[in-house]
């Protein structure tokens, strides 16, 4: 069955995105996977399932033999094994562990235990420290015999030998540039940035993102170095949250698992509630509906615009919910400029509403009905606009000020609150208007 | 006025995400400006000025003499310079650039010419480049003469010495822990990963993303070197291309400036298209509803229903419309996979649906209405449910296929295109169940 002339060779495996890559891979056979091992070395091997996500990883490790599925896991980062070995469920996990090398199985095992949502959860052991009192010189010796086992050594970080308090920071490009017998001491940067092992993920991700690094220092409340973060991780932690951003927007919780594996029972799970929750929010709208049916049931026409006056509502409220909730996210907005938020979008709302209300008055012309009617959609289209703005532009930031996500003020949800709302508005303006 | 007691330190300017930053710059006075770049030197301001958004930057910049800003640009990194120059007036930007040292001007001019869209305008020329026959030992040596120049020498790049051709890689890692006689020739890595300076930016921050690269290396369609792009670059492009998403999924254009100084007019613009085109779609619900005028006046009770059940469909669809961008985003979900992705989101569909049945059904007894009026609410609300998952499921893909960004297909796009079909839907069900 498996023909070596048909296995993909090594440069073709490395050009695919990951998610070519896991349908690749996933497809061969158990025969065709280990003739691929054979082929091209458990390095390189543990380069490309390093790259999978690791539900792709673990599976793949799964149609391995035991044997062949250790030296996997020894060759790859050991951040990036945790991560497999995570997805694995624990009656596969431990026998496997026993047969992973002691060195990388206890390095896996201690990143196992943080949290994957913590920073502790991301970091890799693989770096490099020295002591203060070496040169330049020696470190480069100490870091030749090194660095084949860390991932990261374009920098190198400085630690108090007994106490392993971290000191200091240095690139490997500056020991490369400086005088051979300065000592590191003089070389180092004393105000490294770091983050704490039971810090969000996210923390981790932003320091690393808003200072440019290429790698972050984790420790742990006696700052004493535990690992590094490097910046690749970071920009997918970053990607991931902006993608439950957009997901929650949406109105679902966000799926933690990749949208294509995911069974139906799941993707309902994940949306039923918000679905449910907002059904049982517009249901008063039936009940402004009922309040107004007097009005209704003189002027038929009134219903006709129902949907396009909360429509428009709707959509100037997701516009202006997503456009905040995104400047929320890049850090430009904050509680102390809610009031600077509710200033623009009102003017913002004033200029779209006057345009929603002549588009109204020309719509009800068309029509056909009352030049009455006409004016009261007008007029209530142009209040809903303002209304809309308002409501969209606040609420994420007085939710964030209460400890909520802002991204649950979905489209969906300003969509619900200003449909009823909206019809009170159209309801009572018609009165007023049409005299009702 | 500018008491230097009252200035920042460094440490703190450091440590303030870019946002707060810009601010605290931006809120001291020409002279206390000139104290602090006194202080702190220009090559420390140009580190803290490339964090920020070249927007405020370029604000900054602004507040500084001609001559100080000169200096400030020549300390920065050419491809931060180049984005700062590029937010300056062209009256401004020209006769500063003529008093920057000719070698950086040079520089930052080159940067210039490629669109700040193409993966040319965000590289920088600070790379080292050696020549495939000299040994690790000498390109050490060079290294060390070069390298002040180069922002990234944790790759260096082997090219042709008469053609610049891009020949292959070598980690400085590989090249300090290689036997020192070693030719470079045998140290590098041939396929190397690369993008063209006229490929959009976006392709080049997902390559530096999927390969986890440091650095990618930019080449001209001859393949000859012209720069470098850094990781912490590819992860803002990548940040910012997923918040556009989420802005365009809440059916805004998005913001090409940061919100917090963009003009009202400027968002009424960005707002206004999408608005009207969806008044527009939306404004066929009104000729569905006088269409269905009749059964509206022989059972009034319907038009409670209305908003509700839109309302349930818009949720629907924008809860997949959200999710189904995301996967596609993460590069899980492609048109191949249409039908995989209607099938899983027809299942959960008829999950959802029956759920929302059932509400309905209980909402309409709540209202007191007869129950024939509640079963048809509840059939059509399973349906509509069905309907807004399928269109909702495709539409991305659909678009993508033609070429259009699937986030357009925004959260109120879909509600717009539920709401009138989702009319038609229920009183259809209403003439069968009523016999109307």
């Amino acid at each position: 069955m498996s023909q070596p002339a048909t296995l993909p060779d090594l440069a073709t495996l490395r050009a695919l995105p990951p998610r070519d890559l896991a349908d690749t891979l996933l497809a061969l056979s158990p025969a065709e996977l280990g003739a691929l091992f054979e082929r091209f070395g458990d390095e390189a091997m543990a380069e490309l399932v390093g790259e999978l996500d690791p539900r792709d990883a673990a599976r793949l490790i799964r149609k391995l033999s035991r044997p062949a599925a250790a030296d996997l896991l020894e060759e790859m980062a050991p951040d990036e094994a945790a991560d497999v070995v995570e997805e694995l469920p624990p009656e596969q996990a431990e026998p496997l562990l026993t047969e992973v090398e002691p060195d990388a199985a206890r390095e896996i095992r201690e990143l196992l235990a943080y949290p994957p949502e913590s920073a502790g959860g991301m970091m890799t052991p693989q770096y490099v420290a020295i002591s203060p009192d070496l040169t330049a010189d020696e470190a480069l010796a100490h870091l030749r015999r090194l660095a084949e086992e860390a991932e990261v050594v374009y920098y190198v970080y400085v630690t108090d030998p007994a106490t392993r308090r971290l000191l200091g920071v240095l690139s490997l490009r500056n020991l490369v540039l400086s005088r051979p017998t300065t000592p590191v001491r003089d070389l180092m940067i004393r105000e490294v940035i770091r983050v704490r092992a039971d810090a969000p993920r996210e923390e981790a991700a932003r320091l690393l993102d808003q200072h440019h690094l290429i790698a972050l220092p984790v420790v742990d409340e006696q700052d004493r170095l535990l690992g590094v973060i490097t910046a690749d991780d970071a920009a997918d932690v970053l990607l991931e949250e902006a993608g439950e951003d957009l997901e929650r927007v949406g109105g679902a919780q966000p799926l933690d698992e990749p949208y294509i594996t995911a069974s139906p029972l799941t993707l309902a799970r994940k949306r039923v509630g918000w679905l449910l929750l907002l059904f049982v929010a517009e249901a008063y709208t039936g009940t402004v509906l009922r309040h107004f049916a007097d009005e209704l049931e003189r002027v038929v026409a009134l219903a006709f615009f129902i949907p396009l006056l909360i429509g428009t509502g709707g959509n100037t409220g997701s516009q202006v919910v997503t456009t905040v909730i995104r400047a929320m996210a890049m850090g430009e907005v904050r509680m102390r400029d809610a009031f600077r938020v509710w200033r623009k979008e009102v003017a913002t709302a004033v200029l779209l509403g006057a345009a929603m209300a002549a588009a109204a008055l020309l719509r009800a012309r068309l029509l056909g009905v009352a030049p009455e009617v006409g004016l009261t959609v007008a007029l209530a289209a142009a209040a809903i606009v303002l209304w809309a703005a308002t409501v969209a532009g606040l609420l994420p930031l007085v939710l964030r000020r209460l400890g909520v996500d802002p991204a649950v003020v979905s489209a969906p949800l300003i969509a619900t609150l200003v449909d009823g709302t909206g019809l009170v508005i159209y309801f009572e303006v018609a009165r007023r208007v049409l005299g009702l």
